[in-house]
């Protein structure tokens, strides 16, 4: 129950450890155009280009920059934690000047700075923010981000690690252009592999590249013939066959449930966890209206040892919860209720070992 | 028994399928300690920086590249078949000029033209090229490749991808700068690792960069501090837990084999593959002091269907070889002896299978 990656249920491992076939064996290129449809269902999407960048989510960040910015462009980049200041190193890896406005940990990306940089700086050619900061747990507005964007002519790439699956997220009905996830979080798949998707507007200034993309690994160009968008199935890598295995498990068990299902119940196991914390005065970091149901950061009550507190958990209930991360060292605890994680018996578990640890 | 993935066996698999931990978690930390060193051993080196990339043997190659070359540099690339060209898209997306070289595919690289060409062009900074190449199966001289390079104060990057554990390779006995490996090859590994490793030299020239490297997620100042190299542990990504299970797994059963045990196996059934092929008067494409016993590329008999004959394989015997590449497509056969699929009986059902095919 830390911020990722979260329990992998047993069906799901299982299937990783099928036998490996080759890449390029009929069997697994069906197995592609499966993960293919049950990705864009979990993204709600239609768009062709949605497939698993075959490495950690922090790849498929840079898979959205390296292909979106180019030397020279200016992107506005939104910080309220940790991820947003890696996207500023990858804007500015890829030649771009970033322009950054920034919020307090915990809090959601403000819309009005958001516009007063739009208005302020109109050569803004992209807009990079997180949607659900796993460092957090604060969920910003992605839908308004994205229409302020697009009113200045500018796209969005969103990071959607610690979103997907947990809470409502919608590509198509919020028009995003850009996004990426992790396998590891509310998929429940093993780590190490990045559902990403991208709209006709990013793919349409990605074929009109006046440079080539920076990396060949993370060339879209290059891996969407991989992916068979345009119907071909050109050799780019050797595909990740057992992580891909996991993650068309994982996105079949996610069918299963119904998406709208998976929302609720990790809405309800938040609910439940809340209201065992309130009972032990413990309370939340995040403001009721953008706490993510998935990442609950909670203040560690006054004069408990933090490590103490973790490493007991860890070894007398085999129950991790995460450390605070920067400034919030030593403040926080992150308790994940992520994919399979989000279950009953699990806010149990979480709150008698808190109660009996502290 | 293709150019790779390899037959993975069901020890690795079953490891791979063992509860995902989270990446900061201690145990994790002692695995990640044990698949060092035994990295170490498989390369034959004492680098302390040596660790798989979390992602499929191209990014170890991008790993490589990004790292060590810097816009405005010139790279001698040596191609003889697919991974060469590949090699230098990277060298020029890194903003350095390639100087190339050509040998015929199935050749190995010309130490004449590495010579001639390290003379021509003093201001080359590295040599790139393929220790063995998938493509075709033909071996080159990494020690004097190395030796030629060093002579002429270049670097070397090396691509082990399907030499490691499979035939002989000695980082640190041929002085070799930075080299990359892939997983699923002779280590019998799941395809989505690339063990790299960097030799003092090499680190020297990364902490001395005058610029940033331009990926964030291949940046190795900062994949050092999270491999703890420097004794720290820093968060850098999450890494794919369960794929490193099996890695930790194939190498402790290269550990129980023996390096040299590996290699001699390898050569042995190459020989039995041979000289079942000469009885069916099938002929190698690489001259033998060349031949790569893991990768055995033959020429298909005159009249013979190829695309029929790898489907009756597939359909029949459920045994998958590779085709050719590039100009080699429909002339060739990859059969692959790599690994756990280096076995006795693997080259009979093989030889069996030819036979009822042809």
């Amino acid at each position: 129950m830390g911020p990722g990656p979260s329990d992998v249920p047993r069906r799901v491992l299982d299937a990783s450890a099928r036998q490996t076939i080759g890449h390029l064996d009929p069997f697994f290129i069906t197995l592609m155009d499966e993960i293919k449809v049950m990705l864009q269902q979990a993204y709600k999407t239609d768009n062709a280009l949605t497939m698993p960048v075959s490495a950690p989510g922090s790849s498929g960040m840079e898979t959205c920059f390296v292909n979106l910015v180019e030397p020279g462009e200016t992107v506005l980049v939104c910080i309220n934690g940790v991820f947003g200041g890696r996207m500023q190193e990858n804007a500015e890896r890829c030649g771009a000047t970033a322009i950054v406005i920034e919020d307090d940990w915990g809090a959601p990306v403000s819309l009005e700075k958001v516009e007063q940089a739009l208005n302020e700086h109109p050569q803004i050619s992209l807009v990079a923010f997180v949607h659900a900061e796993t460092s957090t747990g604060a969920s910003s507005d992605a839908q308004q981000i994205t229409r302020l964007a697009h009113q200045h002519d500018a796209m969005v790439i969103v990071d959607a690690v610690t979103s997907l699956a947990g809470s409502p997220l919608e590509v198509d009905g919020w028009d995003i252009d850009a996004i990426y996830s992790g396998s590891q979080k509310c998929l429940s798949c093993l780590p190490g592999l990045s559902p990403v998707s991208f709209n006709e507007r990013a793919l349409e200034k990605i074929r009109n590249r006046k440079s080539k993309v920076q990396s060949w690994f993370m060339d879209l160009n290059l891996i969407m013939g991989y992916w068979g968008s345009d119907g071909a199935r050109s050799y780019h890598h050797t595909a990740p066959v057992n992580s891909l295995y996991a993650l068309h498990e994982s996105l079949l068990m996610l069918h299963e449930e119904g998406l709208e299902n998976s929302w609720a119940r990790h809405q309800k196991n938040h609910l439940l966890l809340k209201s065992g914390l309130a009972e032990m005065g413990i309370k939340f970091l995040v403001d009721e209206a953008y706490r993510l149901p998935q990442l609950n950061t909670v203040y560690i009550p006054e004069g408990v040892d933090d490590a103490a507190v973790r490493r007991n958990l860890l070894e007398n209930y085999q129950l991790e919860i995460g450390a605070g991360l920067g400034a919030l060292a030593g403040k926080v605890w992150r308790i994940g209720l992520m994919g399979y994680a989000s279950r009953e018996e699990n806010v149990e578990l979480c709150l008698r070992a808190l109660k009996e640890s502290i």
